[in-house]
């Protein structure tokens, strides 16, 4: 491939670029050649893709910049001449659609892989075929959300097994977002479900409503919000105590795959929302016992299903046809993850499986601290 | 210095040993030469330092790994044959007090500097011109403990200032420790008062005691336990609750100084406790409620602290004389620390200091945020 080109079209920031194809990991994904960029780097996201044979780029998601106080953190993170836009934050699995080739659209992860299951819901979920005939150049940028998906399994009413919420186009080799109101006008045309819109504000005004916002997602144990620039470029996002809490809870279900990456920035969010939003002693007290029971039952409750014999790890449960369930299976595998099948059925039609991802580090390392094994620290 | 003997005298354990003395640092103390070795490193103490002028080798004290579980944690860590000493762990200031010298003995911290105010109330409350004319090639390791210390400030009962309490007794340059019995029979002999000692048991009718001394601790806010063999050579610590949450605490009042490092383990540590010992929901949830008030409230009012613009830091107060003072003040500033001196007054013929580590990271990282700054994580 010409990577002089590809740089340019990649509008890589620095001189330095050159050194970029040295971070792209070549896969080979449905019959093609993905050139997979694994870490940001000079200005290009993480997971970004360059598909060989059809010379397309796929530019990956940016990562979204977060704030600890909403006051003075919205009114300074934004010009006083935007608008803020606050859409709910959905807690689930992010992935870009994109059709790179003749052939059918394609679903791509975070860190730029194809998850076969993603992309063939996507297909049957999602109007792609009509949205892609007018829309080729553009991505689809989308929450896979739900109790039943390969990935995350928050609970959204209404939601009994997974669907789709669009959040973001964008333009798929450049990044380049539609406008917030343009992309809502977009997706509502072609019935895409879309995040919450709970506001527009200018910046100095967004605090209350954000707040208002952040409390009632909160009673409702959701994520959280993302404010955005009107013009779709500049994004920040808060969170609820419940997902806090809820993040803590599951880092601590498998301490040693998650508990010493996660534990450290969920307080640091929770403490300055508690210095910023708890003024009374039994807010702060009703927190501070929430968070140490997401930290603290979890983990015994981990440690006593490994003393038990019991399998450890995140537990899934996916429905589909069954040629996409076997790639799935295979696509996880494929990731060095250790999948026990716990149980594999039909229903109307669909092949419906649960499975767990094992967490072979929580599990060797509790079993070897309870056979009496020394920690050095 | 002819490094070939140095290297033999330590006995450092592998091939590779000739590049030890590229981990060691020079350093100007009390008139002397010392090289410090800065971590361990093949079998070498972190904190050995080699006295160029007079060749003597102090042996840094060593690392004490730790169990998580009682049972099976001391028999599977001791020999059945081996007798087990049950003795107090206490939370202070671990120092090696030797006489490198014909002059006065030095206090030795863990990383192997002199610091010049332990070194004066050692020699200020320990009989050590008379415990060095007889055993001048032994190190007495000791725990500075109480509530005015340049370095901690637990407070044990009947200790108003600060006290020593000498724990073990080791050979000077390899490290030998003296047999438990031994020690404690020296200290006894020179009124060096020594860690309490719960009991003596076979390994696998040590958990029961141990049990019960932990027990009696944590119920007093005390540190713990280690556990050594009869011969002093192996050792294994374990502590209460009431530490791990001590050490949260303290960690989350200065969270971007310490926050990070200390979280995880001593999560981990109060897990394992409690998958072990909370038998019955009330003990585990009031377990849980604990952790957490130890985490969010001193970081919640850190935060204020630091919002109302006040100094956030280590407050410690120290006493002595003034030129010992002023000598600590020099020495802890050596170590790159910002100290606030809070007050400075004379009683009974000392002076009498209370000063602030400014904790740096944490008041400018508070602040960035606290002024809207993000977070990329």
């Amino acid at each position: 491939m010409d990577r002089d080109e590809y740089l340019e079209r990649l509008e890589a920031t620095t001189e330095a670029s050159a050194d970029l194809f040295e971070h792209f990991e070549e896969r080979a994904t449905a019959g093609r050649t993905h050139y997979v960029l694994t870490a940001a780097r000079h200005g290009v996201e993480r997971g970004t893709v360059i598909v060989e044979e059809t010379e397309t780029i796929v530019r990956g998601y940016p990562s979204i910049p977060r704030i600890l106080v909403l006051d003075p953190g919205v009114p300074s993170f934004f010009e006083e001449s935007e608008t803020v836009a606050i859409e709910e934050k959905l807690d689930g699995f992010n992935v870009r659609i994109a059709a790179v080739d003749d052939g059918d659209p394609l679903a791509f992860t975070r860190s730029g892989y194809v998850c076969p299951y993603t992309t063939a819901r996507a297909r049957d979920r999602l109007p792609l075929e009509e949205f892609f005939a007018s829309h080729s150049e553009k991505t689809l940028c989308a929450e896979l959300v739900g109790p039943e998906t390969p990935y995350s399994t928050h609970e959204y009413e209404g939601v009994d097994t997974h669907e789709f919420r669009v959040f973001d186009v964008r333009d798929r080799e450049s990044g380049e977002p539609l406008a917030v109101a343009d992309r809502r006008r977009l997706c509502e045309e072609y019935g895409l479900t879309q995040p919450r819109l709970f506001d527009r504000a200018a910046p100095s005004d967004a605090v209350r409503p954000t707040r208002a916002a952040i409390e009632e997602l909160d009673a409702a144990g959701r994520e959280g919000v993302v404010l955005k620039s009107a013009d779709g470029e500049r994004l920040v996002k808060y969170t609820t105590e419940a997902q806090h809490h809820e993040e803590l809870a599951y880092a601590f279900s498998l301490p040693f795959d998650h508990g010493r990456d996660f534990v450290f920035s969920r307080i640091v969010r929770d403490a300055f929302q508690a210095a910023e939003s708890d003024a009374d002693e039994d807010r702060l007290e009703e927190r501070a016992r929430d968070l140490g029971e997401s930290i603290l039952r979890p983990m015994v409750s981990t440690i006593r299903d490994v003393e038990a014999g019991e399998t450890v790890g995140e537990r899934h449960t996916v429905r589909g046809d069954p040629e996409t369930i076997e790639a799935l299976l295979e696509h996880l595998r494929g990731q060095s993850l250790t999948i026990d099948l716990e149980s594999d059925r039909r229903e109307d039609g669909e092949r419906v499986l649960e499975f767990v991802k094992v967490a072979e580090s929580s599990r060797d390392r509790i079993r070897y601290y309870l056979n009496g094994g020394t920690r050095d620290e």
